[in-house]
């Protein structure tokens, strides 16, 4: 018997809209439907598509603590067992990704257990980086401009560095390492102009000058988007 | 009257199935659809959304050169002012955009002169930076890794500069820039494991070692996927 497709699908930032025709249509094929989650609760990404999904796919939720840090092996190494027996059994797996599933996407950690044995797809999804530029209407590089994505989880000499570096720069991953971030863009003076991008393209969405942001309730997934001054 | 509104649609890099459900729910709203096209010949960003245009949408074609360099203001202005009287009119305004409106698009240019009249909505696209890694099957970026996007038209030290500053770099607009881009590549010793993807999401779509490429065949919409040895 043939072994069963892998795919890869990004769902996109957070608005059930913004899932690709291909991704809709690889998702309703799949029998069997695969998403990362937290140890105990709901699945974004899973939450994302809910309405599109049918009773009647299995649902393999890959659950792991979400905090910084890489995700150990030992997950990868169960999920991608998982997932390869339903492979094996012939049935098609679509794996949720939030976002794209190769931008900082876990998604990865399965590719790379599964893609030598396996046929797999991968669905390209709209990322939160054009999504938060979508948000705050703001033209995230032109022309001959560099744009350069940064997480705010790398040490603040780091951080300051790589800003410094940059035209343009998409700094992510914010929750508790925005207060760093702050403290880096007033010291190179990138924080005029400096936009705050929160949960982009979902009801809550904020957006808000990074001056004005209160550390304290920032939450991982938002974003910030400066630029030389 | 009041005015109507303008979308900046992002239409995703090529596939016709890439584009977004809002996207396609906006696209056949609209009552007139504007979109770049070179000075004679067909709009790609129109060719990918094709099969869902309606004969009854009045459509606007903004030429220009299709060339490296700024677009000259002059034609933003004369869009504008098209898709102003358009507005004015009560008509909503679908502008199609390759790719995603705000990533190194031509949608820039009228954003900043019709934002400040009329209600303006972008809807963010699926990117050819993400599209590229998943036609390749490479992770583009993982865990604390930064990710630099760089144009290859700047100019060779410059380009050199700004990717022996990256983890991972996606440079774009290869074209004949791609012999400089090779250069470089072998010089920082980057060259090897660094990917060439041509039109991704496209039947023509090719994958290949940038090492293996030949400078005269390369198109503008080439992308290299590079990363510190």
């Amino acid at each position: 018997m043939a072994t069963g497709r892998l795919y890869g699908i990004g769902v996109g930032p957070g608005d059930p809209e913004l899932l690709t025709l291909k991704a809709l249509r690889l998702l309703r094929a799949a029998s069997v439907v695969a998403y990362p989650a937290p140890e105990t609760g709901d699945s974004f990404a899973r939450a994302i598509v809910a309405a599109y999904l049918d009773p009647g796919q299995r649902e393999i939720a890959i659950r792991f603590q979400m905090r910084p840090g890489p995700v150990p092996a030992a997950v990868y190494d169960e999920a991608a067992a998982t997932i390869a027996a339903a492979l094996d059994d012939g049935d098609d797996v679509a794996c949720l990704c939030q976002g794209d599933p190769l931008f900082y996407g876990s998604f990865a950690g399965l590719l790379i257990r599964l893609a030598p044995r396996y046929p797999v797809e991968i669905v390209p999804g709209v990322s939160s980086l054009t999504a938060c530029a979508a948000a705050a209407g703001i033209a995230l590089v032109q022309r001959d401009e560099s744009l350069t994505v940064i997480p705010a989880s790398l040490p603040e000499d780091e951080l300051a560095r790589r800003l410094a570096a940059s035209d343009t720069a998409a700094v992510i991953k914010l929750g508790w390492n925005f207060a760093k971030l702050r403290r880096v863009a007033e010291r190179l003076g990138w924080l005029d102009g400096a936009v705050y991008v929160e949960r982009a393209s979902l009801p809550q969405q904020r957006i808000a000058p990074l001056a004005d942001i209160d550390p304290a309730g920032v939450p991982y997934f938002a974003m910030a988007l400066l630029r030389r001054s």
